[in-house]
């Protein structure tokens, strides 16, 4: 992607590696994503330019969300090409750095890609603590984290006594989301696609029901778990789920559009939900799409609450991990049916191996 | 409606009706509605109650929403029923009163519903000007115009310069809401049903520019209409109209839900346009239902101002008017079918018409 011919960094440590392992995205899926829609490559490192950074990949996350920036359609990030190094969120020790804020050792966050080593401009990077797990620091206090914050807590609103009800529960982002309403005093119903999960939102993270959306009596029991009907629904779901959220919530309720799973795993998404918009007329619903970047001034503060609650064990942050880059795409399979529980993190080296 | 037996009304004229003309709904539609879907009857006026007053009706409106009102599923006002009178809001002169704050010959505004003298209770009919022509106390200044004022500017929140789309835009609310965004310093593009509805939106209300949704070419005339994108969307229609907005919206853009005209005159409304939530999400988009009721502690407030844009000639309020009664169904079957302009006005009878 860089088109500087490889070289040897300016500053650091010694037997700097010159190649990388890195995942390409072969093709883009036409249909639901298999992990050889990927393939792993050797690929030369380019030499370090003014500013720039050589980075150890730790860890890396992967979102349902990234799926929907491999549909032929833009979303957010433009439209999917083939042939490029998949993206991704990780973080990484630096090996060497030509950027004045940054030094060797230094443990940094940023998009790394999918990749063991990558020469990155250290100005998008953020340096993080690093006596926080890479883990941590990419899912409760990473994207995820800021994401059921800033999405619960701003665009949703929530006052004590409201229901709130939040799909793909057991997720990234769910299983924050259900967790921080309840530090909220709300009443809490998750929505999750096993009985088993069903049962740790309840048991393990204190939801107060659950319900699986792949029973067949889906939408009684949506109904039972939610007799006072619903103040906010946060959907990460979009698709039935949304359909039937519609049809519960009380006036002046809250959806928080988040995430659209149901329909990133396609080449061609479903129409919306019936009753989108006359249900929200009916019930004076707000339904607001966000994205967490634009609260990027007030991620610090959002940190260091999170961190509060994750010290006190008033939260607890959910992983589900693999090891190894060539794990990725497994990873990113499993993720996007419902098999990782929490944020999916996978481990590309250990933050104590020494380099070769 | 009123299980009390008929009897003489206690103050007031003399020599008062006994017996009224009013549409029933004679069967709830199961497709698109008709006339006939409605019956004339003559019926017995039940006595004045304390607190009641008798009302000859001098104009009712007919809104779009109310077909909404006759399918199976419960709206905001609950599942309809054959074999009643048909609901509507009326202005009315006042024959003879049982309640302490209206007196005869006072001009009221209320649910009248479709009937030539109703018997209503005293407390939810409101006194208004009797200076004022009904059809300005139904159009401007009553719900069309209040949903046109709060949906706009409260719910939409216009700034100077960005740009406003409406759906419906000839109709009784949207022709109303282009103007005012007009005075916002908002650009507006209209969208309406046939080229001459068009031309006059831009001609005769002062509208930036006008598309035509029945034309073969009507995603790229609206692309091209819209070459700022979209900051404010409000929607009277959803269906395709507020799918093609869908994609055209700005970052931070707002869709007003104060209508789906398009799904009324069905019994199966059709499923939401494709996109939603996903294209909320990625332009952060918000989507907001809301009901002019909501508003009433500022109705006074609202039509002072809108009633001083109309002395000036700042906005121009349109009607289309029916006389009599009896011409209530054909005149509904035309606002569905989009043969009317503005707010749709039943001149029940003359203001001035002595009573025989």
């Amino acid at each position: 992607m860089n088109e500087q011919s490889p070289g040897q960094p300016a500053a650091g440590h010694t037997d700097l590696p010159t190649t990388t392992n890195q995942v390409l995205i072969r093709e883009v899926p036409k249909g639901p994503l298999e992990a050889d829609h990927f393939a792993l490559q050797v690929a030369q490192l380019p030499a370090l330019g003014q500013g720039d950074v050589l980075v150890e990949t730790l860890a890396i996350t992967i979102g349902a969300g990234q799926r929907a920036g491999l549909q032929g359609s833009a979303g957010y990030a433009g439209p999917a090409e083939s042939d490029v190094v998949m993206t991704g969120t990780g973080v990484g020790r630096v090996l060497a750095s030509n950027h004045d804020a940054i030094a060797p050792d230094d443990i940094v966050m940023g998009l790394t890609g999918w990749s063991e080593h990558a020469v990155l401009t250290g100005d998008r990077l953020s340096i993080v603590d690093s006596t926080v797990a890479p883990s941590t620091l990419l899912g409760a206090l990473g994207t995820n984290g800021l994401t059921a914050y800033f999405g619960l807590l701003d665009v949703g609103d929530p006052q004590p006594g409201e229901t709130v009800v939040v799909s793909a529960a057991g997720g990234s982002v769910g299983h924050l989301v259900g967790q921080i309403a309840k530090r909220r005093g709300c009443t809490v119903v998750g929505v999750a696609g096993s009985d088993e999960k069903c049962a740790s939102l309840i048991d393990d993270l204190g939801f107060d029901r659950a319900v699986n959306y792949k029973s067949t009596d889906f939408r009684a029991e949506f109904k039972a778990a939610t007799p006072d009907r619903i103040d906010i629904y946060f959907d990460n779901t979009g698709g039935d789920i949304l359909g039937s959220a519609l049809f519960r919530m009380n006036t002046h309720g809250r959806i928080v559009c988040c995430g659209v799973v149901s329909q990133y795993d396609t080449a061609s998404p479903d129409p919306g939900p019936r009753g989108v918009p006359g249900l929200l007329v009916n019930n004076r619903v707000r339904m607001q799409g966000f994205l967490v970047f634009d609260y990027a001034d007030r991620f610090a503060e959002a940190r260091a609450e999170i961190s509060s609650w994750l010290a006190s064990g008033d939260i607890t942050a959910r992983t589900t991990e693999f090891n190894g880059l060539s794990a990725a795409p497994r990873a990113f399979v499993d993720l996007l049916a419902g098999r990782t529980v929490g944020t999916t993190v996978i481990n590309v080296a250990s933050p104590t191996t020494p380099q070769p």
